[in-house]
């Protein structure tokens, strides 16, 4: 065999593609910003859920419109003979969101789990789709949800807790905005207007997404008779009345200045309709509920405009929107947008065992937000690395070891060079790479006379980069202290 | 499509075989014990890297010996066909441990990682292989490695951060040891027996592995003429001429009452044999350098003993025992054993890259360790779950919200009874299965009378089990406070 392998060519060292590795600040950036907001949902009661990463296909469901194509849109295989392993011929496949699991998860330990179950779960899901800038194959979600509740308190209490964990991670109040809307408003006016459910409402809801561009006119003109773009193209109209579109024009002006004022032109707009009134009753409790907790409309408020996936909810659905602005690639200023989103939808656990669960949830887009953090200096300020021992004497390489022993000690992140020591200069280089912000020197004649030499690169960067050549030779970076001062010299400089 | 869906018997909720789900508390004690040991391996210089779940079988390699069956051992599937995906029948597959995608990155990033590199990674890994007790298809691993490095400091460093690692997860110094022996040391024993690397040096690592139940003995009968065991059965004989044996017995036998004691007694077993007596320096020089940097033989110590692995390692060897015992399942005291091991190896980039590049690295049992921390009471101490506020009038499910903020607002982790309110029987049922110390209880009563009812269900499961039916109907477990006092009257019982 080992001549065979000789034979081979060699592999190539590469990810797969549209996968990616995460080193360093990558990883832990995203875990301290994890672990703020899994602080917020456990303070909540929240309890954390953390499934296999493999579910079976027939668990997962939703993505296999076409049995003969198991593995669209998710990683798939088929279960081989293993003894004792899963039966063979088997279908399993990686999760392609934390939804599907949480579904099988309320199924199959319905009568073990607490009811209503608030659970949270952060992990990577796949997605076997194409590739591309800033979109892979796997990613983290983030996910918060209520099962077994009812209540529109659920979703009240998901809306608070979005934006403290919006706090927590250390976007400021005013920075952003929990917008609630309800789903069943949406239908009120549909029943308002005597659109029944099919082409009509679709066509409906499909123009009530254009409204950003097209505006109250714009959406009145593709409603009835048909609108010129500014190209000059005739977009064919929806063919309702006038009159009919009264109630979907008042919904997407009703915005009011503040929450009283928008569920009076919500009141308003639903007009009879009794889902519809149902819907304004719901935004109205939740408006109440977040006041009595304190969380006032600067932080969540009822918003119709948010209208994104309300086909796939059944009640309440929110948003959470970064408000400030960012340079875009470009240059260019622009709103960071929405970072995170959910709602109440039915039907979770149906699939399973045949009986309506009501659920609610929120889901952050963890990459995004991070993002965010990073836009907005939130994240990355750790900054440098580890104060690197450089190693002058092989043979004392017991007293390197004890420098950077001593320096742990005191909280300090250290390491000795542990490459070839001989050329000093690639472990100068070496430390520049590592960001470290000082290095520790000590040769011959230093351990002799008990002292250090203390080469602070931060400043030496600083110097190297705007002193003339006479001010860098006088070395001011770099500073002698006695071995017993070793720890006290390091932390001055780190100002800790 | 919806007909046909009704036709389709409903799925069965189920964990694939050979996985798991975790909830809670494991999730949250494993997720504590890798957050200390990271933050360890942090301050020595070590960063992390998160590579994908996913790599292409090419690059994993090792468990494909037969190329007509690419899968066994791993969950492996061929690429589909997805516009702008990888490239349709090259094969993907999940990782089986962390080592093979370090090997990856060490060559596909070699011009941008520093060198040596030192990373830490901490995941799940999968084996497609059968499952059994306390034997799963994906767990997690810990690993810690230094890549590039020849000098024997890099693994001094490593058995001194994993003394470290396990004092900050809590085990005491005193219940744990790690032992530190070189693969170096056996080779020279091998050839000062004068045994060449083949069939017979197999016969004799097989045959030293066996030292802790046969003794020094059996072992020098089972190497020369054969031994008979318990049973009467007759072991044939490796058939070495008994004076060859001697190495074999003295490196055996060689732990000292101390580590110098140990050396001398390695370096008399080596002999004449130079990669025998490098081997014995090489410990030394650990030795050394573990004292300076202030980690004693009570914590790292040099031990021939550990041979296990010795075949897949080139240089030192580290194995990290828990020294306390525990209960077994039958009742039996035995020691816990061991919960980590490690080594230096060779050829980690050599398949990629054609390069040797010598590396040494240390592997935790994450659920072996988490074991042993439930077994000595060191983790599961949260207790008890979320105070429970619950719910007498639906219509006042506002100010049930409001509690709720002021308790979190404090820093107690406090949730609103979601379900039906109806019956309140099943929110005290509730509380129990969410082992809530505290049901708040507000009623019509009380909210005009301005107080709040505490129940202490610490203290009231107490008197359940041990009180009279007098005593409990006294209900000292339940107490009257203003609703001002809501606060510190929950701090008080909850003693924080």
């Amino acid at each position: 065999m080992a001549k065979d392998q000789k034979k081979q060519p060699r592999p190539k060292a590469e990810t797969p593609k549209g996968f990616r590795d995460y080193f360093g600040a990558d990883v832990t950036e995203r875990k301290e910003m994890l672990d703020r907001i899994a602080e917020v949902y456990h303070r909540h009661g929240f309890d954390p859920l953390e499934t296999s990463a493999v579910e079976t296909v027939e668990a997962l469901g939703k993505f296999l419109p076409d049995v003969d194509r198991p593995n669209a849109g998710v990683f798939a295989w088929q279960e081989a003979e293993v003894p004792g392993g899963g039966t063979a011929g088997d279908w399993l496949a990686l999760r392609y969101d934390l939804t599907a699991p949480l579904a099988r998860v309320a199924a199959q330990y319905r009568n073990d789990l607490p009811s209503p179950y608030r659970r949270y779960a952060m992990g990577p899901v796949w997605r076997n789709e194409k590739p591309g800038p800033g979109r892979f194959r796997q990613f983290y979600q983030c996910d918060a949800d209520t099962v077994g509740s009812a209540s529109v308190a659920a979703d009240a209490e998901i809306c608070g807790m979005l934006a403290d964990a919006l706090e927590a991670v250390g976007i400021e109040r005013g920075d952003y905005l929990v917008r609630v809307n309800n789903r069943k408003v949406l239908n009120g006016i549909l029943e308002e207007m005597g659109v029944t459910p099919g082409e009509q409402a679709d066509a409906v809801l499909r123009t009530i997404d254009k409204f950003d561009k097209v505006g109250a006119q714009g959406v009145r003109e593709l409603l009835t008779t048909g609108r010129k773009d500014d190209s000059g193209a005739v977009i064919e109209g929806v063919g309702l009345a006038a009159t009919a579109v009264e109630p979907v024009l008042a919904f997407l002006t009703s915005k009011g200045a503040d929450n009283a004022e928008t569920l009076a032109n919500l009141r308003a707009a639903v007009g009879a309709s009794v889902a519809g009134g149902e819907g304004v009753d719901e935004l109205q409790q939740i408006a109440e509920m977040l006041a009595a907790a304190g969380v006032g409309p600067d932080r969540v408020v009822i918003d119709p405009s948010i209208v994104r996936g309300l086909g796939y909810y059944t009640g309440p659905v929110f948003e959470a929107e970064l408000t400030f602005e960012i340079l875009d690639e470009k240059g260019r200023k622009r709103q960071f947008g929405s970072v995170a989103g959910g709602g109440r939808y039915d039907g979770l656990v149906e699939r399973f065992t045949g009986q309506k669960v009501p659920a609610t949830g929120v889901s952050i887009g963890v990459d995004r937000l991070l993002a965010a953090l990073r836009a907005k200096g939130l994240a990355g300020r750790e900054g440098h690395g580890p104060v690197v021992v450089t190693v002058m004497d092989k043979a004392r390489m017991a007293d390197y070891q004890a420098m950077a022993a001593e320096l742990r000690a005191a909280g300090i992140r250290a390491e000795v060079y542990l490459g070839n020591p001989k050329n000093f200069g690639n472990q100068l280089k070496y430390a520049d790479k590592r960001q470290s912000p000082v290095a520790v020197i000590q040769g011959e004649d230093e351990a002799a006379r008990r002292v250090v030499q203390i080469k602070d690169l931060i400043l030496g960067a600083k110097i190297a980069a705007e002193a003339s050549h006479e001010e860098w030779k006088a070395q001011p970076a770099q500073t002698e202290v006695a071995r017993a001062d070793l720890v006290a010299a390091v932390k001055k400089i780190l100002g800790s």
